[in-house]
């Protein structure tokens, strides 16, 4: 059955060029949201805000299409394992523009105060770059799925953890003197850009474990 | 077919059997995680870490269980929603284990300090109490699908948000005393319990939707 099978093979394409748009717009937000926290920048604050319910619905309409396409392509095997896998990528991503969404939360909680101060501009700075890199990094390891970059992703979330050490070791600094709530705002965002590195690579271990059959 | 049928349904019985089992092993955890971190006891900080890779384990046993019975079954409608609905409780539940897990680390972490000031005990303890019961509530939501108890699982979350936004403003109280490291520690803690009985409600809310057919 050629035909079938292409036809179903397009949509498994599909699919998949869904998850990548979902991780572009995704990206976007975790970028505007940077640039929102960093800038004190309400109108970007509120776009990924008010944008939040675009990730929510094609993570939706992903979902069911994989569900309407299991129910009719009744697939076995590896490729059933796919379309699940599928599933989990699509909750990981969406759960990634949440982590945006409260990246710009603080950002508008705090306007028209900085949330940022000045001595930790350059390392928020650095883990919304490295957010958005991996994010990218993540989109083509989706459309292609190559291996190779989803073990670099991994070695992206180091350089994430490692930025994380560094936050706190600044708040737990002597000369830390921007008080506790300053303090309460860097330990969640310090948080927010952490799980979303790791979310980063679950998906990246994710497809690894469809094309290697075992994990890296 | 009543014959095959039935050995279906007791394959899905099963399935909602596991995920009560794996409720309970994660309930335990929140319990002693929080008596870990209410009291410094290393002892039962450790238990809870060391017991973490039994949640792991029995939620990947429940996904392949869930994945073969897709496979054997080849399910439509009601039931493909359900076993797809039971992976994602899976790792809704699983999710909640992590949680319970984080929340031992820092009772190590600060050990044989307390991480807990003692103006702070009654809310910490008063969030773990609440923790266990929506566990336990949602065990029973899954067991039975009683709708009624997951409504009740929403209440109960307003209270755990009610609790958390105490331990921020303590936080921020002038008469704050326990310094920054506290402060980051407590917010963590804050957050861990509040995304554990996030993950609670939307086990609850599945169910809900599997009952219902729609969201309350």
């Amino acid at each position: 059955m050629p035909l079938i099978r292409s036809a179903y093979q397009d949509e498994l394409d599909g699919i998949s060029q869904s998850l990548v748009t979902l991780s572009e717009l995704v990206s976007g937000s975790m970028a505007q949201a940077t640039s929102a926290i960093l800038k004190a920048d309400l109108k970007s604050a509120e776009e990924v805000i008010t944008n939040d319910h675009k990730v929510d619905e094609s993570q939706h309409d992903i979902d069911a299409r994989i569900i309407d396409i299991i129910a009719r392509q009744q697939p076995v095997a590896t490729d059933l394992r796919a379309l699940v896998s599928a599933l989990r990528m699509g909750s990981d991503i969406e759960r990634m523009g949440d982590l945006a969404h409260h990246v710009a939360k603080i950002a508008r909680m705090r306007h028209p105060q900085m949330a940022v101060p000045a001595e930790l501009i350059a390392t928020i700075t650095a883990m919304g770059s490295v957010a958005v890199a991996i994010t990218q990094k993540m989109a083509v390891v989706v459309a292609t799925r190559n291996v190779e970059m989803a073990l670099e992703i991994e070695r992206d979330d180091d350089t994430m953890d490692d930025l994380h050490r560094q936050l706190i070791a600044a708040l737990l600094d002597k000369a830390w003197s921007h008080g506790t709530e300053s303090a309460i705002d860097l330990t969640l965002l310090g948080r927010y850009y952490e799980r979303y590195a790791d979310h980063a690579v679950s998906v990246a271990r994710r497809v690894y474990f469809l094309v290697k059959g075992e994990y890296a």
